[in-house]
């Protein structure tokens, strides 16, 4: 990227996370419901501390923190970087508020643009690196934003509203089927110039066996046939500790579903409404996307699969339905020929792979080499981006990843054979 | 209370409890950062709900509730009004806003003074008995909150402050001294005609030894003699269950002190400073006022000691340190001849009497019953009132009560032999 | 008691010891199902060990320790003795094995019968205090072995028997009724030459108003009422802790009571068997006694109460079914003339009281004040005895102690009114 | 295997299993220190319980069960059998004795003798094929008495001795070398005749790059230059998960460890005694493999690449150190020219691959698929066999697995580069 357009990506990431928050009460940016979530204010903070911490203390002359707690509040897991709040315990500070956060933003933000007018030439490269890696994780904050958000409104009794409903035009349904993907020796992992995460490389070679690809997302309605047949109740589909997570959280259905007198409704950031049964399904866990798959009498695919079958078959993000469409939802396939859709946004979808580092892999050295190595285990690795992702966040080679029984996630299925 | 008078209650009670969250930001409102401290907000709402739910429901007619919801969101525990939200997810909640909270109050408040205007005479009488209640609740709540905001900013790393210190002299010390008390068969218990709840009757009689009660309050000073000869390292002066306490929770001194460069701090609602040694200590739990005693080989007094003594030596409210003063932390005693000081307001003094009822107690009917009797095991009484407590709040009858284990409350110690 | 009386009743009290083990198989010694149940193997550790460390280590020249471990096994919880196996641990231990305790209690009595022909006359006063504190002590753990094998066998699903049941005679149902005891300045506590814990002293006067108290124990029959009018599930009866204990754990019965097709059915030592509906109820906690006496309009008794009661009515310990019989159960009250029955033995009845010091209750130096004082805190208090209880061990001044929410104890109900 | 052969595997494997529990005394067979631990009694038991419910139920003619309450106390965790005692719970249940349950395999034994005498030819083939399974199962159950009954033992403070040490000659030092080992299109996982369980197939071919292995298994010596170069102390070399762990857990060393004076102890099955360097490492979890390889800038291999290598090595089983041999502790490596050392016997290896389905994989339809499918989630696959296992149930193709913090297994690390 020229540094003049990664001056305006700044500008443009910068005020989109603002943007998000938009409709939000000061009330809605302070809470915590669950460990997983963490309070809005609490992100829009972070992102900036990210940029203070790793840019401006580095190249700033005569730099000064904005505060100096900060680094203890808004850090969130960088042992590199010393103490910090502890996770739970973010819903429990009212203070810095929010107009102070919004202050801090502003603040680095010009000490940011003035950097960007003034550095030397030959700080250029690494300054120019790591605002890159400062703005990717400002975009996965992004995501992690409206996720939080979605789990705070519908945590709440009163039901609040983050956007007014889209009309949504009644679509037909789009009829499952299986494409063929041929396998061989294949490609797998970043390798052009562009900025990819550590964990996307090194590019390798896996040989993978010739493997069907289902067409589109698994659907509501499918995922309902699957609750009506039993699905919950019966250990047979499930993985040992999937059926103690069933057990132990009570799970009847995927998050945020609920049914009155024997219709299903769903909570989405335009409030409950029915759920329509050609929508992808979304808010699953691991261990309920393996079991639907068993039931099917099919399996994940494996996130080799995916990402070969991506690149063959040459899907586009510009297809997709992502966090730039402000839908916040996913949406239903098209009703066409069959071909591979929603490859890209609308959910991601959970893999059969674990989440571990690629032949050859190394995390980088210092603090920014605890951003995706350290969490290679117990985690499985998701693909395909979501409609809280941005756009131009997103790559085939995206390696996403959270444990088997997450579920405040833009996450569904899509089955291989 | 004539009717005027009791408008005028009302209506100074209601101010005052907005007067008391005057200087927090809205963020200050909304968190919970210990399962016994409820969001300002919540306090706010929830002695509204009782006005409307107790009395307007009851009085009003063509009583409309405010919001379908808040019948559920603001009940405390009272079984008899249905379900609620878990206590300890009360700071998950964003909504209702401050401003809305804010505009119930208005609106509850509108139609109160409208039945204080309207009401026909013959509901007057059971109307002045549940204003009188609600407002006597709402004043304990006014207490809570004084709390609950302590634990906020002193949760919180930024140290933020509450109102300005005041100006505070530095006074002499006042010996400690031990005041010789008749014993005999003496009154306990309400039996006049003002306001009391029940568990402060039946009056009953008691019979006492005659004992000794301390001057006035235990001293910061005297309490870090107990912390220096190692009190908190020597099981034989603790309660079994104190002892585990000290150990799982890692007690080392009261609540909001610290320890820097040999010197101890405190925190008060005006910020963090040096620890007076001639105030009284704060923050106890029973098990450590209880250790203390034994340490100084002294003991606490019953229940029946105190109100007997308060009774005899004729204290007045009117010299205590309430929350109408302003000061939210206790002062030194004066150094004065020996006398009963210090017997109101301060610091609440934990007893040696658990918390039961009084031979003939009988429960209210119906949800106002759940007020007091369904919290008589596992709990000691505490007497004499706080710097936290509304002066025409206090009784000497009243028996205020927590679990051994609480801290955030302003508790302290008065010793007896 | 003489040298001789005393020499005898150590050989009686540690005879009756291993007598209430006999029934086990070696795998019976060693379980401990949940924390408070202690493996019966520890329990004759532990009675040993405290004449092994309190008299043995102070009389015995040359006394050298059985097993230099022993100190740490078989500690209960002496803070003064030094680190001890965590409690919930006890099971967990698969050696010493049983074996060897019997082995380490034949060592410990013939060294302590030596002592009893050999030691100096100056030391025989302490000697005899400490014989009889540590014999008083080894019938203390008789009951819980009774508790604890009770306990073992419920939770076995192969439901062992512990002795083959006696035939009980058929007994005409003794009605419940009133009896009139007055009250007066009366006086409380033990104050005789003979053994008793320092909880039970000093005596002191209590001034009780008149009252009425059962004339018998609480039977099955009606505490099936009780159940049957929706008890467990109605908020209304319970103390706010109570009622958390009721659905945390599920209570919907006593302890040991199971429900087949309309019936009820009871845990015994001698197997499960039809509940007797003239049985008094065993197996309660305090929060179902006093939920129980709510339901019933009347309340349970203070222990001053209880004792006043027993001395005046003259109540007889020969009447009462204890250990000694060999019932291991309690037994339906006679139908006669309306007199205080069931006072002594069969079940400990829950008081009204906390448990607390008595005034000017100093606790013992050293270890054995850890005994009875350290526990004053959180635990009501129970009177009477039960048949589990040695028929010699109780006296009308005995108060024994526990946890609101203990059942596994033989605990029951009389009401007061 | 001829059914001769296979009547005389099923007494040899039956025997062994009474073999291995011969030095316990009967309260060792009973407790249960962790929830991974089961009382061996309980693992006598249920392998017991397998052979007289997968094979005498469907064969025997008028099969009636040896005890109606066995099925609920001997079923693991197969829930196509019904409830069971929940496995935290095995430990507190005294009955059946142990005298029962040597009882309960000589009938099942006698039974099982039986049929290989008399069943009908037609049944043959099933029959062996399920009797072969119950062995393999059996034999796993013998490794895991190992690791229990060291726990049992390793847990109690009077330290009991398994087996008397044998004489252990003092050898030199083996030097760490890596040896190349060339990649390519391998083939991995089962397919000859022989019995293997279904997670070891398909085979199927795997893309490996060129890469080094370690000739030996890392000593005690080197895993000391670890915790001395403050590897315990360094979140730099931890999985995130696995710095929780060591944080939570207490962890400086291995399992087993203590230091005394400087230097280090180990528990061994014939008690404590000094850590030998030269040793291999064992009792470690996955966190602490894959930190000591990052902190020696090495990895953990694939289990690809370590079948790879073992196959082309054509390591021998012959040559290993296994529970046949009786030493129950890994053994130090041989002096030699480098060459690939200890591959199978003395511990297994923590690889660097989550344990999941091959491609292809499908479980085995009822009860038996339960037994390695549902377990495929937040594992990892360890490789090689130990010195608990028997020689003839392991394989170059055994899978076994464990979560990522166990350590109560013979588990030790091979690095790879």
């Amino acid at each position: 990227m020229n540094p003049f357009d990664l001056q305006q990506f700044f500008s443009s990431v910068r005020k989109n996370s603002e943007e998000i928050c938009r409709p939000l009460e000061i009330e809605d940016y302070v809470v915590q419901p669950i460990d997983d979530v963490s309070p809005p204010k609490w992100h829009l903070g972070h992102v900036t501390w990210f940029f203070e911490t790793v840019i401006l203390q580095k190249f700033q002359p005569n730099f000064k923190p904005f505060h100096k707690m900060y680094n203890f509040v808004f850090n969130s897991y960088y042992e590199s970087f010393g103490t910090r709040v502890f996770r739970p315990q973010r819903g429990t500070l009212s203070r810095p508020t929010v107009k102070e956060i919004y202050a801090y933003r502003a603040a680095v933000d010009e000490q940011m643009q003035h950097l960007f007018e003034t550095l030397e030439q030959k700080h250029r490269p690494e300054f120019s690196r790591l605002v890159t890696l400062g703005l990717n994780h400002e975009q996965q904050h992004q995501e992690l934003l409206v996720y939080d958000i979605k789990y705070i409104f519908a945590n709440n009794p009163l039901r609040p509203v983050y956007q007014k409903a889209k009309a949504r035009p009644r679509t037909p349904e789009m009829k499952a089927a299986y494409l063929d993907i041929p396998g061989g020796i294949v490609e797998i992992g970043h390798k052009t110039e562009g900025f990819a995460w550590d964990n996307e490389m090194p590019a390798h070679q896996v040989l993978l066996r010739d493997f069907k690809l289902q067409n589109r997302l698994v659907t509501n309605g499918e995922y309902v046939e699957f609750i009506n047949a039993g699905g919950y109740a019966d250990f047979r589909h499930w993985l040992s500790d999937g059926w103690t997570a069933v057990q132990e959280q009570g799970w009847q259905a995927p998050l945020y579903w609920e049914k009155h007198d024997g219709q299903w409704f769903v909570m989405t950031l335009s409030g409950w409404r029915e759920l329509d049964p050609h929508e992808p399904v979304c808010h699953v866990s691991f261990y309920e996307a393996d079991a639907f798959a068993k039931w099917a009498q099919k399996r994940l695919p494996t996130e080799f699969e995916w990402e070969h079958a991506a690149r063959i078959m040459d899907v586009k993000a510009s297809e997709g339905n992502f966090l730039d469409d402000r839908n916040f939802h996913p949406l239903p396939a098209q009703a066409t020929a069959p071909r591979l859709q929603q490859m890209l946004g609308d959910v991601w979808v959970w893999t059969a792979s674990a989440y571990l580092g690629y032949p050859g892999y190394r995390q980088e050295e210092g603090a920014l080499g605890e951003y995706n190595g350290k969490f290679m285990s117990n985690q499985m690795v998701l693909r395909g981006g979501s409609c809280a992702t941005p756009r131009d966040h997103l790559r085939l080679t995206y390696r996403n990843f959270f444990q088997c029984d997450k579920r405040w996630i833009f996450s569904g299925i899509r089955l291989a054979d």
